[in-house]
């Protein structure tokens, strides 16, 4: 069986993600997608919403695991037996931070090797910085994430938009 | 008519930005610039300094308006009646991020186009951050910023260079 | 009336370039796209097919003119009463050549001006060479040209694929 | 089972392509290589001869496979019942072309995947065409390709270097 | 003498620092290392901290000088009588940024050269913020930082890894 | 006393390399031009022609010497009793493959280093290649070149501009 985990912070998860992973799904026999527990910058959503909004995205995909990542991913990465690292690369600026931490974790663990997935075209411009952006000034942001996001930045911005 | 809309934080404006404007006057009828309430980063200079140095920068000019902006870029370019976004490239970072953008506004609105216009050379290396910097630092800025801003910065830093 | 010229090899027009051109259409009063009668490298359609390819694409469309272009873009565009040179920009390395062009365009002529579209984010990965590769190979082309240009290809090809 | 193809000019195989295909062969059961029978640039080795080159360097290799490609990539994967492109990434600008490839062959058949490995940090200035470079002027290749490509290089060139 | 400078925040320092400095006492007489009193994001060690980890890595190394940095870098070369200001370049996002730093500080100074160094292949990836995200998760930074540093780490974090 | 060397085609030099000359002679003892004797393009000047260019904008400047390149660039540095290889910059596509070119230079003679200088803002568009373009369609390529190379330009095309 050939596992492969998906790290990220997934505040909140994007269709580009969903892409990402629905194409791994074709790739790996399963992907355990770790969502960090403590991200780079402070999230907007709790952990408990980041993990729900995956789950329900992924509600009878035997394929797919949703669990919480705190530490290095290499670490994560062994202690699902996994020896695969999925990214999905978006652009240029995308790529080079990508390519760093692919050295760094090959330096960290050499059995572990990170491989890449192009994002759809249509999804290049999506994050979910972006997202959030959007929602903040009442934009809609149907397509760009699962419906049960799009009711979760309604309740957060406190106002309903279409 | 032809109107394009020009967005930004313009924290403060820098001759980099007054570049890009005065050729966009030659390609439309009229530029509104839209300074950012709340621009993702806390500004450094109020709203009110900051419309006023663009206001102060732009007498007699009838072609540019000076508008505060609030929400989505394209939300105020609908109701300016504008179907152009105008936006500067100065470098590559630059295009990638502004490559999103205009990939998502279009998404947002179909009708409404980003153009593109390549900054001077002199004004490549130019930018809010490094303005604001170099008058941290006591170094002049002079040529890079109008002279309206020049003061300003001299006020906020409490000390004069020359 | 504000007019804009849209100089390249065309060889052959892609649904990449007519995005471009269409978009252009809604921000310019005409088009006057400049097909260039020597291109850097030896073109693989003659100049008349070039020319009949996108003259066909643009039948009853009066904001838009096919011309021939010899020498430089900025004499053409003079030629023509038009300050304004168009740009599609599908990716970085696309930037990097347009800007380097526009700077020096902008040294030829100051009077005229360089303004990028972004292509569709579905033409990203289009370009004049690469459908010449995939129809060389036999693999379709079909919604990656006009259909005129898919019949150019299989008559110079010497087979029908579908 | 799980197969990839992993296409190319091998003009000649270096030791960057090596450490992709010896990744690959951790993550996938077969690869098959395919050596271009017409690359885009007049070859420098015959296609025996490029062949020659990885056949040698993948003795007792099951997993690996050197097969010659006419054709489109995706036609090529499909013949091998493989669903995965494997590409190596070195740099930025290696990173746009194979981007657009990527896109590309996944409208041209949305079932095969194209999957990206970074090569190590010390493969990351080789290329075919620099070895040719420094063969030609004599300086050694040695760790830059296999034993018998150093081998072919000096015949080639007429010389012996050290 | 030919004296350069190399600034920087150093928080702290990593291998890959070291080996541009170590380049650079090859090609001038003196290095003076700049350490940044207020670096633009709040720095994780202390000044005295960040000094003296560098102190550390260059003992008995006459050409290589640590001294505090406060200001404009062309202001801290003019003090100590130097005309270069060395910077390690090990990516295109690096590139951007140095390229505009560059270009702004020749026009602050022209007399002022700044020369880039290529950082070496095995230190790419590395930065000091890695280096900080790696010692948090409790990952091995051996070879990442010099023994000093990976000792303060280890107190910071308060645990001991291996 | 310190050399460095500065290999290239210059088919034919420009002010944007005159640039990066001149600096590096406020940098170095002795700059060596290397002019290769055969360009990975076929030329359009001569060898004669192109040394001739170099030989008559740097007269009575002692620190500059004129010489032919054969071969490898470090065995020229080498041959000349340089450690040091003088490269510009300008852009983001030069910088992949100068680093590519620096990284490959380090492993076939790590004595020597290759340090980069950034080409001013004004001459950022300038190469030999659209130089030449230029002149073929007859444009005015002045200040963009030396006079004799403009004047070489005039007679190669056959007719004169101005």
């Amino acid at each position: 069986m050939r596992k492969a985990i998906y790290p990220g912070s997934f505040d909140p998860v994007t269709t580009g993600h969903i892409d990402v992973i629905q194409r791994a799904t074709r790739l790996y026999d399963q992907i355990v997608i770790g969502v960090a527990k403590t991200p780079p910058k402070k999230p907007f959503f709790s952990l408990e919403e980041r993990v729900d909004f995956l789950v329900s995205s992924f509600v009878n995909q035997d394929k797919v695991l949703v669990e919480t990542l705190e530490g290095l991913a290499v670490e994560f990465a062994k202690k699902h037996q996994a020896e695969i690292i999925v990214r999905g690369l978006r652009a240029v600026s995308d790529f080079e931070h990508e390519f760093q931490m692919a050295q760094l974790n090959r330096k960290l663990d050499p059995d572990i090797e990170t491989v890449f997935i192009i994002a759809s075209p249509n999804s290049a411009y999506l994050s979910s910085s972006i997202v959030k952006e959007i929602a903040q000034y009442k934009g809609s942001v149907k397509g760009l994430v699962p419906p049960k996001v799009e009711e979760g930045l309604k309740k957060k911005f406190g106002f309903s938009y279409s």
